[in-house]
């Protein structure tokens, strides 16, 4: 398989926008990516689109928007994993020779359709007697509390974190900085998880322009590669596993390290899927970031704070830059270009060589995920 | 990119099972497939799942019931050609060399949620004004009457010829031999199209196991090749075209009789999208099984009938087999191996060496598709 580059990348802003279509998030990101790698849009050979909820041929809609028709496209779900999964789709093909150069786009009108939490399948018996997202993270995080002495504090600590992270993002949905005593004073959703806790559901769109070697050398000398893209579902043993730990990002991350050939201690950042702050501290341990336990040694002395060790969500995350399904795992992406080309204004990482981004998506027996990502991209 | 062979199909009946889940027509059709292959489960490396209609992570609920979790799962949609875009897909990353055992499965479980003729998106101008299938299907045969003076019975003889295939095959949905006569004086839909004149909604699911060159050699000598795997879409351009044309599926076609190195009087079998009749004759045309304005000849001349010089949907089509809509590109492809192989019972076209399969996707436009697929397998 061929090296694959990223040439351009594109991010509306996230938010509740119920004025807007899903295409028109689509049509911008995607705009803006290709504005940004330089390339002329008939070169795009085939494009991949991944949502949940915006229906069938979304992406078709998109690249009508874009005057961009004739090509092959191909939409893809895999729930909160599906812009993650599309670009990995997208690279597969590029990575087998079939494109020289593509685009990915993932997109998502969530605020008009859903209020509230994702509503749970009818075939999800765990998620309709009462197991939906956060109740699975309120008590992984009451476990973790249990077994390592962590606190509600440390959890609040994350979304504290996270939103000095995003008050220096523009695009990001939320960016007051907030307390402790805010988060944990806020509404309770499910104990001990409140409001500030959970990340709220957005709109919006991000989009990638990917190519070959032989076409990222005419446009820079800048070349970002994906040294890894790695997707994983999650098993039925794990039902049986401790629920503080994710086996799935485990083993998600482990390929990603292992086919990169780098290590956690070679990163610069991290954009995880921090859907609850209990998610986030739980995978500094199952991406390997600390040892298992050490979650919340890791967000008191901060090391994942833009500054530290290994800035975690630089972006805001989930839970401030906002969570527009589909477009959630295409965004991690873009910012993490950014960084690495050192374009990221006030939160930049200074020195940036190493990004990795997670995604993890949808209900399936209960406790782990149906759908895990990890890509790695380093600057060459 | 390498090569990669089909070593397993299965295909449950189609038809309309209100009783039955998408995961159950999905089990049962991978279970048929990966015992027809004679692969162990556990040596199955990634799953691709086509569909339409059947929401979020439905390829990991399918994989759960096999007990195949753990492995990446894609869940693909490209509107009725979402299994044979799911399939393409699985074909790249094999060739690709990232997989060498891959399980492609399309299901839809169509009845219990659409009634008649599938709703158009409110973002689908065209479809919302009353552009919808029927509507285009009937304008388009209405121009080929004028413009070629082919007559309603020659369409009503495309649904006679696919009945009485699929009196043939065990799993179609309509096993009765119908006439001219009742063609035309069933109910009318969309004049001059009765409903004998339109496929029905059915339910179902259908499978593939592929895998490389490596692998192929370990279990059998009778080697199915997929000579080629093409994806596009419509153009906006094709508004303006002549609407018994679809540019869409000649370039399709093209491109792919191109990358198989033969042509449409290589092929000893076609499944082809005759979402209604007036679609299979046009495509006769559009797939180059015949000149321009001659496909009413090819009927009349029985041609396309088992037995005549280019079968065309001995399965029955869409027709009579039935189209749930994410099983029907999967089950094409069932029904082509069968024949490569010379397991088609009844219905077997002798000696079969290669065959083709088309389908079609998505209003856009209103005229051609959002997506079309045309896949040629060939027995090595």
């Amino acid at each position: 398989m061929r090296d694959v580059y990223i040439l351009g990348v594109g991010m509306t802003k996230f938010g509740k926008f119920p004025e807007k279509r899903a295409v028109d998030f689509g049509r911008e990101a995607c705009w803006d990516a290709i504005q940004d790698a330089g390339v002329d849009r008939k070169d795009i050979e085939a494009a991949y689109c991944g949502h949940v909820y915006q229906g069938s041929v979304i992406g078709q809609l998109i690249m009508r928007e874009l005057g961009l028709t004739g090509i092959p496209v191909v939409n893809v779900e895999n729930a909160c994993s599906s812009g993650s999964t599309a670009f990995r789709e997208a690279y597969i093909a590029v990575a087998a020779g079939l494109y020289d150069l593509a685009l990915v786009v993932g997109v998502e009108q969530l605020s008009t359709r859903v209020s509230g939490v994702l509503p749970p399948k009818d075939t999800d018996y765990e998620g309709t007697m009462g197991l939906i997202m956060p109740s699975v993270f309120a008590l992984r995080g009451r476990l973790h509390m249990e077994k390592y002495g962590t606190t509600i504090e440390q959890f609040a600590k994350i979304r504290v974190k996270n939103s000095i992270h995003a008050a220096q993002n523009p695009r990001a949905q939320f960016r007051k900085v907030v307390t402790v005593e805010e988060v944990n004073g806020a509404k309770m959703v499910c104990e001990p998880l409140t409001m500030l806790h959970c990340c709220p559901n957005a709109d919006g769109g991000a989009a990638a322009v990917i190519c070959s070697e032989k076409v990222v050398r005419n446009y820079t000398a800048r070349k970002l590669r994906v040294a890894a893209s790695v997707l994983l579902s999650g098993t039925m043993e794990q039902a049986g596993d401790d629920m503080t730990v994710s086996s799935l990002t485990s083993r998600a991350a482990q390929q990603a390290y292992e086919k990169a050939g780098l290590g956690p201690e070679d990163l610069s950042l991290v954009e995880l899927h921090d859907c609850f702050t209990t998610a986030e501290l739980m995978h500094y341990e199952n991406l390997g970031l600390c040892p298992r336990g050490e979650g919340g040694r890791m967000i008191d002395e901060g090391k994942t704070m833009l500054g530290g060790k290994i800035p975690v969500n630089v972006s805001g995350g989930l839970l401030c830059k906002g969570h527009p399904l589909g477009a959630t795992g295409v965004g991690q992406i873009a910012e993490v270009v950014w960084h690495l080309r050192g374009e990221a204004g006030s939160r930049q990482v200074e020195g940036a060589k190493a990004g990795l981004t997670h995604c993890m998506g949808g209900a399936i027996g209960g406790v782990d995920g149906a759908s895990c990502t990890v890509n790695i991209i380093v600057r060459d």
